[in-house]
């Protein structure tokens, strides 16, 4: 199949295609560049919603029920979910994930693991072209789940048109702590498990805080995963986003659509720039460690080197039409 | 205060002097660099002890514990605490720690809060730097402290000579998932909170996982930091390994202490990577996102676009001698 036939039945929503072509980019295949200039013109359909929130506080269960209540309404749904990968095989650890498989029959929902690079995570690198797929094959909304720990965590923010940071009663000091930094990302908060104790609380907590905050006024809800309660909600205050999001071209309709693009622009250039990075000071960090360790360079010094060693320029990554 | 008589009273371990010095390299202010020259050859003492894991597991409390046993010891400890920062202030959240106040009149304990940026975290710049300072004014022990969420937990581990792991019972499927990842990096696991149900299955699990990863060979340990059980065998293990360091010049000790000075050359470069990179990309990305939205340009040309930008070349930090 070549590169305009694969565009045309990515067009049709061809699940098949999809997964091709998700393939292709992951792989960064050839033609993946050629296939992603020909969907070009059919983008900015999908609303992009980026889930996520510390470990155990259901994020999953909570995209399967946003998911439930998007189908009602008739919208097709990408599920994005990041897994660690595992270190033995390298690829995703959970595969598509058990929780979702009532979907998996579902003409509407097309749900596809990626696997984060290691614990550290990061979004894999072709998050934000599999986001252009999912796009061009018609999907309405697009959640992109993290797991809950390191950097996809921040890297699904950018890529994100809303950001749903999912929390949960009782989550101890750290999290408290991060609250606040927390206040900074989210479009809608939702306390999970709101059957705790402390439900009610971490609400009023998430509200005086949201208060502080000039210029965004978040939502918070209240769910329970486990018990289908509270969902509907939280798809309305989506759903709110997404008809300014679909009201471009007007202002509102515009900021957000812009921010989703310039975040996809930076996510893939910083991802090669990192890329690029480690695989310079990769061969060079050897020799001047045991510079430092034995004759005397300081470890600034020796940072300064790294930077300023030949090869420093990143290059663009190579066009394959 | 000059650098030479900074960096001597650094070295007879003065508090005030520690302090001073902390915060000249956190601004990066003038003389920064001098001062890293001039303890240079005093470095290497100290052994770095990175302490990572999801939020809620009770990292605090634990460092507090082994804070107290390597006191008893007669060992001197420093601890950085690696905060989220305030969206706010901008500076850190929790400032030092209350529940670590029971170490603030104890001579042979230093402890810095640090900013981390933004809910993303990332070690601060700094922490490589700081890290030097707490070792030149001759700390025995540094633990760097994350706070379980975000990009912080990856570079501590890059920094650090052992990494411990702190994990509890019923952490949720999210954490399950992430264990092969958590596998990579830790020396030491501890499962705190051991009187919770599922601790001993969980230390199963980890002993299981730890046996699957050749040549390594992490200790697993159940602890309660809240009733100071276990406490003194997670510090008998971290004491083995800090033999190792102790011991170059030998091949286990080089091999400890040149990961962590490769850690810090990495780490204090890649960060100015990015910041140069961000510099950059944020004058030229909103363009950029208008041709895309308007002008049909791909997101993947925009980003090569914006790598093949003039000044791509990162330039080294400015000497301040």
């Amino acid at each position: 199949m070549d590169t305009k036939e694969l565009a045309a039945r990515l067009a049709k929503g061809d699940r098949r295609a999809v997964a091709k072509a998700i393939t292709l980019v992951e792989n960064d295949g050839a033609g993946s560049s050629g296939l992603l200039r020909a969907i070009g013109p059919r983008l900015g359909h999908a609303f992009v919603v980026g889930v996520t929130g510390p470990p155990g506080t259901g994020k999953s269960s909570l995209v399967d029920r946003l998911t439930e209540s998007y189908r009602k309404k008739g919208l097709k749904v990408g599920i994005v979910a990041i897994d660690p990968t595992s270190p033995i095989t390298g690829g995703a650890l959970l595969g598509d994930r058990v929780r979702m498989v009532d979907h998996t029959m579902d003409e509407g929902v097309y749900i596809r693991s990626m696997a984060s690079r290691g614990w550290a995570g990061g979004l894999s690198g072709a998050v934000a072209d599999v986001i252009q797929l999912l796009d061009a094959a018609g999907m309405d909304v697009v959640m992109v789940e993290t797991v809950g720990i390191g950097q996809s965590d921040t890297d699904v923010v950018r890529v994100a048109h809303a950001v749903m940071v999912v929390l949960m009663p009782g989550l101890g000091d750290d999290v408290q702590a991060s609250k606040a930094g927390l206040m900074e990302i989210g479009d809608v908060y939702v306390v999970n498990k709101a059957d705790l104790p402390g439900a009610d609380d971490m609400v009023v907590d998430l509200l005086a805080m949201a208060r502080d905050f000039k210029g965004r006024n978040p939502s918070v809800l209240k769910v329970s995963a486990a018990k289908r309660e509270g969902i509907d909600k939280v798809v309305d205050v989506l759903e709110r986003i997404r008809g300014r999001f679909l009201s471009s071209p007007s202002e509102a309709g515009d900021a957000i659509r812009l921010k989703g693009i310039r975040g996809m622009i930076t996510e893939l250039a910083r991802r090669r720039v990192l890329v690029d990075f480690e695989a310079r000071a990769d061969s060079r960090v050897e020799g001047l460690a045991e510079d430092v360790a034995k004759h005397g360079l300081t470890i600034d010094e020796a940072a300064n080197s790294l930077l300023g060693s030949k090869g420093a320029r990143v290059r663009p990554r190579k066009r394959t039409v």
